[in-house]
């Protein structure tokens, strides 16, 4: 049995750049062929993301290789517009003992309303508890689900005891507009237009994904930032 | 605890037609105004399908009320284009006591290699213990949820300890193209051109969704039927 | 010959009411069996608009017949997400002599700088020439058309003559989130959050198509109104 | 004033290779991490293209420069899913005077049913006659609009005279189901399962992007022919 309390986001591939946009953008207004290719890009991504033309963004692809347990995933897979995904699958492997658990800094209260809910830390016993039950249900449903497949019970019945807390992978392929649109909605930002509240779990797959944003599209980032982090 | 081995399929509303589909071909051809309204539609119905022109099938609407265990849900919404989904949320309610549970005849045997799969009645000894084991690990598991909850934990921490086999809730509306070629993956029948191996619990779905579909549109399914479950 | 200054949006069929978001939005929170018909919707359709919880918009749908030059329509079908199409194909019928042309009071010249154009009344010596030209080169364009066509020219081949503000018609199938998307891109209005600067034409396409909405959907159009006209 | 008979496909960037869609397919079996990068990835292919298993195709992207008369650009455009566009715009720029005119060898004549027509050559009579009325509509079109232009009238008016000949030219970007699937309803082959009938014009461009597909993934490609050229 494997706790973890992290998630783990790699680039397995990109084709994106920040030259790609202004590429786009351009044959709307002077055909490629005329293109300056050293013009400065910088200015008209901004006036593109300012006036929320997405088209040009979309001329890019990032794919990625992620782990995280199966409630993050649920959430995820819910992002359908620009994206693509392959899942580790219950019915084809057996699932491997890796469950999550929050660690020991994640706040475990929630203070307020629907839609406005604050996180606290929690107390000792909250955090003992939380920590005590989750390695338990997850050990027993686990041991449970190897006893049903050593008695032959197919993979796919096997599995249904398993807790949301166990960890898939999958492959995720998205272009810079949907992925900015993901970071709008999954993470929390003092200088957001429009404001999130999404579980911390999912936010620390975006933090992730917004890194390597940041490093290979870094003036789109800039003007993601500069506007409120709305996607165009 | 309430243990269930079905699902529900509600149909909530619904504007799908088979009059719809033809309206719609129509148009590219002899426009709306000149349309008779009294030629029959099946010929041009079958038509349609058999040359895969899909686009006239999308102008209809079904929204259904869906109850079923989350390891079916994520199967589910792995179906984006043409789809809409509102889930119940783990974050924002408590989850109700109800878990899936094969019944008495579910085959829970796995026999031949992967794409291949052929599912056979399990022994009595499979029977009874996953019977057993999925009551106890699903009792256990919702035991502690409610702890934690009592013990004021937020429930989108909670939550991590249930099982897959939880009930959830959802709307998903689709349309008519979108819904046949869910049909196409999610049953499987003699007469498909395509061969499918859905888990039997997401067929009992497909098969409650497809009652209304063959219900309304007719023509449309005696099309579909015919032209080998060929989504056009 | 015919010439219009005019489009015509009809709507076929809907099946859109503000109760509809409501209920979607409801099954996250409380399921749709303990759900209280008789709550007023209003407050919780202006707190989705708000924070932007834009799936419950999706399960409604408006099917739309429209009449309109074909550099309109092209704009129009850039628009993809949960919209669906079907146009008269001018490879399957005969086009009818129908041309788009401003009328009198139609603003004829561009001044100022791309992304920020304003447009102002046309001199007479414009209007007179634009309204000539117009007519001429569609009569010339047509009548080389119909010529073809009798000398058993092939439509697909004969129609390449036909110049864009010839009418093309054409169902549109979207739900209330696609649709104030598009809104918000193809009307202008003082209260938007994000200024957008369409084509005249197609914002009289826009503008029909708002009144159903507004007719249809009044909470749901008084909360996007509210919020800036940003669909959620 | 420029005629071409012939349209442009240049291939601005891809991100795509068969070892890919092995490596998706993969995730879903044996997780990324046991992968041994020597396996075979033809069979894996094939047999994902014969069960219809579209999604690990999707993680690959191509980008296409291309020129063609707005006639083409209209059908290709209707492809949505899976696809990003960027067009010139007649509304920010002065379109230029390139109009596409048949080869000589374009079957002009039209035979047959709809949905089941068949094209022959034209008659001598029917080659002059085309050639010469779409030189002269397209230069009396281009004229106007060049002295619609001088007289300071709008580009997004002035356009409204130019006929569905002229060349457009944009990027767009899809990924290998999206691009099979294209290719499926814009080419016309012996050897598909389901016969398309497409325009020329358009079969001239796909034809084009397949000879991209052709090379940078040959063991998809082959596995798509073998399979009757049906998308998975």
């Amino acid at each position: 049995m494997e706790f973890r309390s992290d998630v783990s986001v790699e680039l397995v591939k990109h084709n994106a750049r920040d030259f790609d946009v202004a590429m786009a953008a351009r044959v709307s207004t002077i055909g490629a062929e005329g293109l300056d290719l050293n013009l400065p890009t910088e200015g008209l991504i901004n006036f593109l993301m300012r006036d929320r033309h997405g088209s040009p963004f979309e001329h890019t692809s990032f794919t990625f290789y992620i782990e995280a347990p199966i409630f993050v995933v649920r959430e995820f897979m819910r992002h359908r517009a620009g994206w693509s995904y392959n899942e580790e699958s219950g019915r084809y492997k057996e699932l491997e003992p890796i469950f999550y658990k929050p660690a020991d800094g994640r706040p475990l209260r929630q203070i307020g309303k629907a839609g406005k809910y604050q996180f606290v830390d929690g107390t000792y016993q909250q955090k003992r508890t939380v920590s005590g039950d989750i390695e338990r249900v997850s050990t027993e449903a686990y041991t449970t689900y190897k006893r049903l497949l050593d008695l032959e019970v197919a993979r796919e019945v096997a599995r249904m005891v398993l807790p949301v807390n166990i960890y898939s992978s999958f492959y995720a392929t998205c272009n810079a507009r949907s992925l900015m649109h993901f970071l709008s909605l999954r993470t929390k930002d003092e200088t957001s237009k429009f404001p999130s509240f999404p579980q911390q779990e999912i936010e620390m797959v975006a933090e992730k994904m917004e890194d390597f944003f940041h490093f290979y599209m870094p003036e789109t980032w800039v003007a993601f930032q500069r506007n409120g982090r709305v996607a165009p």
